[in-house]
Order: C-alpha cells, then sequence, then structure tokens
C-alpha cells in the first residue's frame, strides 16, 4: 500500500493511467490522505465540477490488514455541496480490498470530452478502464448485479448511482458490504457528483490471490488488535448497545433528552419516536428474518449494521441508520418503519445522502410540496429524484438549494450541508462541531453527543454554552486522526473511556509499521490534518461567518427545553485556536 | 424630502406605519442612502428574505425637482443573489413623484405572518397599506392597469411581478414609465424577492398638489441645470449616439471590437448582430410606428429610451435595451429582434431582470435544454419562470443556480450575479469592475467600456490589464457618488470629457441645498459609499476570493482576440485601496 492509482480521465485519446508513489504522502491513510493530496493538488478556487478538481479514495493506514474494524474507505474532493473541502466515509469491502491490492489512494483526475461512463477494474494484474454506455444511468442495486455478473462473486464495489451521474450535490458514493450490496455510502457533500464528473460510474475491486497486509511486528500487532477487540467488547456502547440495536438506538435516547429535531427543526421531540426506534426496528427485523445484528465489513466485531426485510419477508434494504430513520423520520413527520426503509433502498440506489435527502424533504414540506407525515409523498419526492425531473433537480441539490428555489426561508444547512440528527439547541457541543467543522454540519466530525448526552469521555451539560468549544475541539482533532485509520469512528466509545483501548489502538499502528507513535503524536496528525482542511477552505474564500449555525437556531426558542443555541461568536472562532 | 417612512410589515396586527427624521442619513439621497441604512440597519449575516432584511426605496439628491435627468430611483436591500448589499436604480416617474412626496426614502421592514399581497397607496393625504387578494400573482402589466382603474392616471408605481411574489432571486422591481407602463426595472440582484418578502405588490404614488422640490438659491440652480442640459447636448454620446439609437447602439461597436459574449461567453462576436443592432432596431420602431426616441422620466433631456411595436403596429413593448437585446440576443444565439422583444415584454410583465434572465437561458441551452438560436424555445422557458413551474423556479433564481441544478460548470458570475453585455476579455477594464463591485457583475457598478472602447474620459487599451486597475477603481468611485444623485448615469459621458458639464451637475448639488461641495468632495462621497458597501460585504463574510470572476475567463481564450483575461489576482485586490 505503498503507491497512489491516478487515472486522467480527460487526457487526449482516452483515459489514462499511472502510478506514482506516496512520495510526501507517506505515513498518511484515510482522511488524512484524501484532504492531504485534495489541499496541495486542487486549486482552492476551482468549480468542484472542472477537471481541476480531483476525486480521491483512500483505505485507512490500516485497511487490508486482520486488524479489527479496519474497513472504512475515506474519499475526498473539493465539496459541490459546501465549496470546501470534503471527506466522507463509509465501511463496506472496499476499504481491505483496495488496500491488499496495494494502493494507499486512487486519483481521479482531469474531466472527460463526453458523457460517456466508465468502468475501472482492478485486479492483481491490472488496471483497466473501460467505456460501457450500458451502465448509463443504472441505479446502484442493478449496476453492482450487472458488474457480479461480468466480474464474478469475489468483488467489491464503488459506484454511483443515477444522482451522481446527474452531478447532484446530495449525491453519495457508494461501497458494498459483505453481501456485496451498494449499502455503505460516502454520504455527505454531493462526493458522488464530483466522480460523476470524472465519467467514472464504477470501481471494481478484486483482490483474489492478494495476501492480507503484513505488520512489521506481527506478534506485537497481534496482541495489539486482541486488547482492542476486548476493549470494544467491554464497553457498554460498542459491546451492547450498538450490536443489539444499531445506531437507532439512539432514537429514544435523543428523543428522551428532547434533542431530536422534529419538523424541520421545530421541535425536540417526536410523538411518533417510540415507532420507529432501534429497539422497534430491531424487534421487526427479527420477526421478518432479517438480522439486527451483523458487520458491514469483514473485520467488524461491533456488528451495528442489519439486514430489513419487508413485510413479506423479503430483503428491503440494509438496517437503516439511525440518522436516515431520523431524516425521513422525525424530521419529516413520518413514523412509518417501513416507508422509512423504502425511502433508505431508494436513497442507496439512486445514490443519495440520505441526511441531505430527509432534509430537503422536510424543506420541501415546509414549501408546502407536501404535508409533514405525508410518507406516500416523501417517497414520491426522492423518486422525483431518481428520474431527474426538474422537481428532482432541485431537491436533489439538498436543502439549502430547495429552500431557495421555494423562496423559504429555513434552511438548517452549515456551510451549505444540512444539519443531522441532533438539534444543536438541546445539545450544544454538537452545535459548536456543526458550525465549526471543515466539512460543514457533520455529526460525525466531533461526536460531542457522546458527552453530552451518553456520559461516554466526561459529561458536558448539553443545555449550556460552557465546556463546549474546549469538547467538540478535541474531538475534531481526535476524529481527523482516526478518520485516518481505517477504523470505524463507533471505536471512539471505547478510546475515549479506556486508556488501555486507545493505546492498543495506538500500538496496533506502531507494530504494523514499525513506528513509535504516542498518544500525543496521534492527536498532532489530527491537529495537522484539520490545518490543511482549513486552510484549502480559507483559500476557497471561507472566514469565520461561514462557521455559524442559521441564525433561527440564536433566536428561535426549541421546545421542550425552549432554549437558543448560546455559545457565542467570538467563541466559535476559538475552536480551532489550540 | 427630509424623513423617512417606514412600514413594519411585520408588526403585531398588521403594517404598522411611522416616520422618522433624516437624521444620521442627512445630505444622502439614491444609492448613498440606500446603501448607508442597509449597511446600518441589517444585520448583514440575515437571511435576505428574513424579516430582518430591509428594503429602501430612495429617490436622488435631485429627484423631484425641475433638474434634468434626476429621475433615477435606487432600491437597496441584502441581495438573495448575491447574499451581499445591492442597490438597483432605474428610471421611471416614482423618483420624481416620491421625492414631492417629501419622502427621501421608503423603508419596507419585518416580515408578514402570511401571504396576503398589499398594496400601499400614497398621496399628499398619507400612507395607506391595504391588503388585496385579487393581486395575488398578477403580472405587471395587468397590475398597473388595475391600479390605474383604481387611482386614475396621475399615479406612478412602483411593483413586483409574480416573479418577486415567488421571492426569486433574478426578480425585478418594475417602476412605471411616463406612460404608466411597468417597463423601467431596478433589475439586478433578486430586489423584487426582498420586496416580495415583505408582502408589498404595489406601491401607489400620487404627487397630485405636491409642488416642485425648490432650490435654496433658485437662480443660480436654474443656470447650472441650463449649463449642464447644454453640455448634455453637446456630446456626440448623449446629444447624437443614445437619443438616436438608444443604448443598442452598442451592439454594432462591442460586436466590431470582439467584445459581445455569444453562446454562453464563447465568442466574442455574433454573426446576427447587424440583424439585432439599434440601427436596425431603431428602423424598426419607425416603420411601425413606434419611437425611437423617447424619454422614460419627465426632465430626461437625452432620450435614449423608445416604444417598440410588433408587425402589425400594436405597442409589444418600451425599445429593448443593449443589454436586454444581448442577454437574449447574441449570448443565446439569437438574432430575431421580434422574439427578443417579446422576451422583453415577458420579463417586464413576470417581473424578472433581462441580464439574469438572458445569462440564465444561455446556461440552460448549454445544459441541453434548448438549442443555441431557438427562439421559440427561449420565450417557452420565459414563460416556465412566470407560471412557476418547477423549471421555472430553476431559471428564475439565475444563472448560476440552474448551473447547479443541471451539473454544468460554465456559470458567467461574479458574486452569485451574471455578467452583463462586455466579454471581460476583450475589455479588460469592465472586467476589473464585473470582478471587484460590492454589487456582483455589474457594467453601470464602473462602466471602462467607456475608455476602454468609447474612448470617451481617455483611452485604455481594452486588450491589455494595463491601467485597468485605476480606471475601474475611479469610475466605481464617481458611479456611487452619481448614483445618489438621482441622475441618469448617461449623464457620465458628458462628464467625463467636459470639466465644466461635472461643475454644472455639482453647481446644481451647491444651489439647490446651498451646500459648496467641490469635486473633490463629491468623489469623497463616492468612496464613503463604497466603503459601506464593502464594510457590509465583509461582514457577511465576502474576502477577496469573491472579487474573482469565473475560472474559464482566465482559461480559454475568446475569438477572435483569442486572449484570456490578464489581470491579475493581486492587482484586483487594489482596486479599494486608495
Amino acid at each position: 500500500m505503498s503507491k497512489i492509482l491516478r487515472i486522467n480521465m480527460g487526457a487526449e485519446g482516452g483515459p489514462q493511467v499511472s502510478e506514482t508513489p506516496l512520495g510526501e504522502y507517506e505515513g498518511l491513510g484515510g482522511r488524512g490522505l484524501t484532504s492531504a493530496i485534495v489541499s496541495k493538488e486542487v486549486p482552492a478556487d476551482c468549480h468542484p465540477l472542472s477537471g481541476e478538481n480531483k476525486f480521491v479514495i483512500a483505505p485507512g493506514l490500516l485497511s487490508g490488514t486482520y486488524g479489527a474494524m479496519t474497513g472504512r474507505i475515506s474519499v475526498g474532493c473539493k465539496s459541490p455541496l459546501t465549496g470546501g473541502i470534503k471527506e466522507a466515509n463509509a465501511g463496506g469491502q472496499p476499504a481491505q480490498v483496495l488496500a491488499r491490492l496495494g494502493y494507499a489512494a486512487i486519483v481521479l483526475e482531469g474531466k472527460p470530452k463526453d458523457d460517456t461512463p466508465y468502468k475501472v477494474y482492478i485486479n492483481k494484474d491490472g488496471v483497466k478502464v473501460v467505456p460501457d454506455n450500458t451502465l448509463k444511468m443504472l441505479p446502484n442495486y442493478d449496476l453492482i448485479e450487472k458488474m457480479k455478473g461480468e466480474y464474478g462473486e469475489k468483488i467489491a464495489c464503488i459506484s454511483i448511482g443515477p444522482a451522481g451521474e446527474m452531478k447532484m450535490a446530495a449525491a453519495s458514493v457508494a461501497c458494498t458490504d459483505m453481501e456485496l450490496r451498494p449499502t455503505r455510502h460516502c454520504g455527505r457533500g454531493g462526493v458522488g457528483a464530483v466522480m460523476g464528473s470524472k465519467g467514472v460510474k464504477v470501481i471494481v475491486l478484486d483482490d483474489t490471490d492478494m495476501p492480507v497486509r503484513q505488520a512489521k511486528d506481527p506478534e506485537r500487532f497481534k496482541e495489539a488488535n486482541k486488547k482492542f477487540v476486548q476493549g470494544l467488547q467491554q464497553h457498554a456502547v460498542t459491546g451492547q448497545a450498538l450490536p443489539a440495536y444499531g445506531t437507532n438506538v439512539l432514537t429514544n435516547i435523543i428523543n428522551e433528552v428532547g434533542g431530536y429535531p422534529t419538523y424541520n427543526f421545530k421541535q425536540g421531540q417526536f410523538e411518533g419516536a417510540s415507532k420507529i426506534s432501534g429497539e422497534t426496528e430491531a424487534e421487526l427485523e427479527k420477526q421478518r428474518g432479517g438480522n439486527p445484528t451483523h458487520g458491514c465489513h469483514r473485520g467488524c466485531v461491533i456488528k451495528c449494521s442489519g439486514i430489513y426485510h419487508d413485510k413479506d419477508g423479503n430483503y428491503l434494504t440494509k438496517q437503516p441508520e439511525y440518522e436516515t430513520v431520523w431524516a425521513h423520520g422525525g424530521n419529516c413527520g413520518i413514523d412509518d418503519m417501513d416507508a422509512i426503509a423504502k425511502m433508505d433502498f431508494l436513497d442507496d440506489n439512486y445514490g443519495l445522502d440520505t441526511i441531505e435527502m430527509g432534509a430537503t424533504i422536510a424543506v420541501a414540506m415546509d414549501a408546502g410540496l407536501a404535508r409533514f407525515g405525508d410518507a406516500e409523498a416523501a417517497i414520491r419526492l426522492i423518486e422525483e429524484v431518481g428520474k431527474g425531473t426538474h422537481l428532482g433537480r432541485i431537491l436533489g441539490n439538498g436543502a439549502a438549494f430547495t429552500a431557495r428555489a421555494f423562496g423559504i426561508e429555513r434552511a438548517p444547512v452549515v456551510k451549505g450541508q444540512a444539519l443531522p440528527a441532533y438539534d444543536p439547541r438541546a445539545v450544544h457541543g454538537i452545535g459548536v462541531t456543526y458550525a465549526t467543522s471543515p466539512m460543514g454540519a457533520d455529526h460525525t466530525a466531533g461526536y460531542a453527543v457522546a458527552q453530552n448526552v451518553l456520559k461516554v469521555g466526561g459529561d458536558v451539560d448539553p443545555l449550556k454554552p460552557e465546556g463546549q468549544i474546549e469538547l467538540s475541539r478535541n474531538l475534531q482533532i481526535a476524529t481527523a486522526a482516526i478518520d485516518s485509520t481505517g477504523m470505524c469512528l463507533f471505536i471512539a466509545f471505547a478510546l475515549l473511556d479506556q486508556p488501555e483501548t486507545f493505546q492498543a489502538m495506538i500500538d496496533m499502528l506502531n507494530a504494523f509499521y514499525g513506528w513509535n507513535m504516542t498518544v500525543d503524536d496521534f492527536i498532532e496528525m489530527g491537529r495537522k490534518i484539520l490545518k490543511m482542511e482549513r486552510d484549502f477552505n480559507a483559500r476557497a474564500g471561507f472566514t469565520s461567518k461561514d462557521d455559524r449555525l442559521p441564525r433561527f437556531f440564536k433566536t428561535e426558542p426549541l421546545p421542550p427545553h425552549n432554549i437558543t443555541f448560546q455559545v457565542k461568536d467570538e467563541e466559535l472562532d476559538q475552536v480551532f485556536n489550540w
């Protein structure tokens, strides 16, 4: 995993493949690597859909090893949604397979002359970039079936649906899971549109005959991995809550504390929450022969994913995540779990970010396009996006775009990206992350819900501004580093509470690479990544004015606590002043 | 004209009318006054459609006098198109009438609870704000006919069409002309959407029994005005070219120098230019019983406007301006003068900025929605906007929005606002103005075409970067000051070449107000206005990165000169460093 595969899609005479050594990017992986390449190689003022933008795909530092939880893959580019730097990551199989094929990153460069879709096939024998017009506008599920037919079942795929081909700013990049379904998405920031602008419809990876990556110190690696796994298994969140109910365990919890954004962020509790909770969802999955405890990639020991069957017991979609259930559920006033699962399937199939789409539908409901709670109408709106109707072109470009199209004010976005499933007025720490993350509103960028609500890694009152800046800062730094390892962010629950588990993860890195990294070094890596990202955004024209929540969070009290977001602008400006 | 009329459209129990003295705004008019009020009273980070934004209407310092050319009215607000401060001005009758009613400005504040349209009626007896649901979605021409029926023919109106009611970012504010037709538009920046967000459909002004405004020194004012008029009449542009052919005299000139943006800024000359030139247009108007030499307001001595009849000799629209003819003509590859006139009528009727709409249609053509040159398709696209279909919602929000909706790169905009009818690669001076004006791409903000092409007020090579910064800077400063007087900007041609005409205008101000203003003081007023505007934009988050042309102007050579825009970013950053 010491080389970068570069494919120039804009080369004269067709795509040109080359390999470059990691060079100056040595020691970086995942988000660290995507952000370094984008920050260094992409002109910050370029158009996100132009040939000057680059689309970077990078497995994490430990992906492709047998280390637990190492199946995250990052994609990076200048975002068509935010106009800033973007990293989005997903689980599924591609990280492991790409890493075993020896690539630290794939970089798609340039811009093709026409809209012919290409498939990229990579196996032990090399790289093929093949034009294939039969792929045009295929939804992800059909596309993957076709790839299985062509390349067999031992593949992992990275692909875009019609939304990415239409270059919509809510378009995601799909990664296949262990069942070879396109269910794990690098969702946020319109990364699918950038992949689409490069003319690449799907990347098919086959690591047959490629060995598992070997550590420099195999014994030490094995030992560290064992301790690490033990740590995850003994923690209540990673060992019990997530396996049992998946991420949707949060619905009841966040609703209970009054931070569950309902009806486009108008109240903090949803009367229908229990009907779409993780507990309900898991029960439904068991009843129908699905599976509530399942890993999204080989090597996962948390198993927060699952399989969701329809009423007839047939596969409908993977277990919808908390954010998805919220976005299409409470935020739209919808309490019908099957309808939400259907929307999850449609989003995956068209290649859409479920958070952005849910937020968009709620905005559309505010604009009068549908009634809050009308699940059928919500499904129809997503179908418009998939078809690329004019309405679909509006909705597929996200919540802020939709608000502007219909002349309404209320767009819950930061840097153009929709807020996820925690109201910042009731969970102040996550509000600081939403406002200040270089990624735009992103809960994963510094998950202060842990300390604010779950009381993991500390206890900071969610309803008060005190302590939130420091909390978000430290989480954002640690997250940037974790996002570089290829490890699932959910390990952080155990890391925050159990120093020995944190140390075990560092030991895995050290054993694998022959490093002597300390926890401080690890944190310093996070700081460097954030600095690169912030630097890119500054060159793209971002200022402190972009590090703000929409004004209504400061003026409109949220029931039931009836409080506004209290963190002052001057405090927000201190997040990166470390 | 010493008081401000404030109407709080968001007050409990319905609109609340109050009057405040000019106070700290004393000595300001037109753009100076709108920008001062917006900069001081509107939170720079508010949503443009929120109750925190204000919609300011201000006649110029000399409006309502018998001074020549004093019929310009400014509107100002935070722009929904650019996100920055916006002033747009128009001719027609409202400036004179509002000034004679004694108001230096009308400020619409707050936000109504529902979407009931209001009409505001102002005469010598006072102000009435009346809800009237029969006005809903009326096009401007029908609306004005209705107002004539209700209030008689001695009125002047300021109104919005359906586009403003739908809060589209290309919506204009219409002002009636001497024939009481809604043909003179404060076009740019989506000002119509902000008026729409205040719930005000039309302001009806009747100055019956109100006297002409009297100068402090009537004799001196009379003398200065006489000299001023003589100066305008003796200059070739204001005395001959504009009266004969209107602004569209520019088509042949700009096409000749290779700076006529054609096919969405792909080439600098249009093969069909002669078919839509001012000469052709004037001839057609004469043949059909229209009128090529006509003033848009009482007191105009240039008479660059006109009346355009259709093939059957019936009124179709006012004489389409150069920018309109270009936007719907060459920029869309259309050389059919009647089709262009039809589009001008539709834009006026729906209440749309002709420049933004033409640029938008060209972008839509690039996106494949219509063929370049297809006039019928272009007309249909504008009709979609008027109807408010989903496609219309896209197009009505402007060129950049449309480009994003359809995932294409090529959007000729600065600060979100479409470039007017001079390609910056062939007319470098205007490129500097487009890039740096606080208003977004706006030719009127510093009309360097004068020196670059017309050789009025100097001679600066249009194809080279040298001298353009200073040129644009001085023009932007002078323009901000002229835009405050209520005088039509076209006086600048005579002012630039004839110091005695410039002095005569200053003398008019001094005689009227009893001031001792020098030319330097006048220029200092311009600087102060720009400073306020730049300050607002900085608080709204604008940086030097926003003072840039789209990248393709720097990378894609423009035929026939085959040159790119050569002014360096560092130089652009010096425009306001005076």
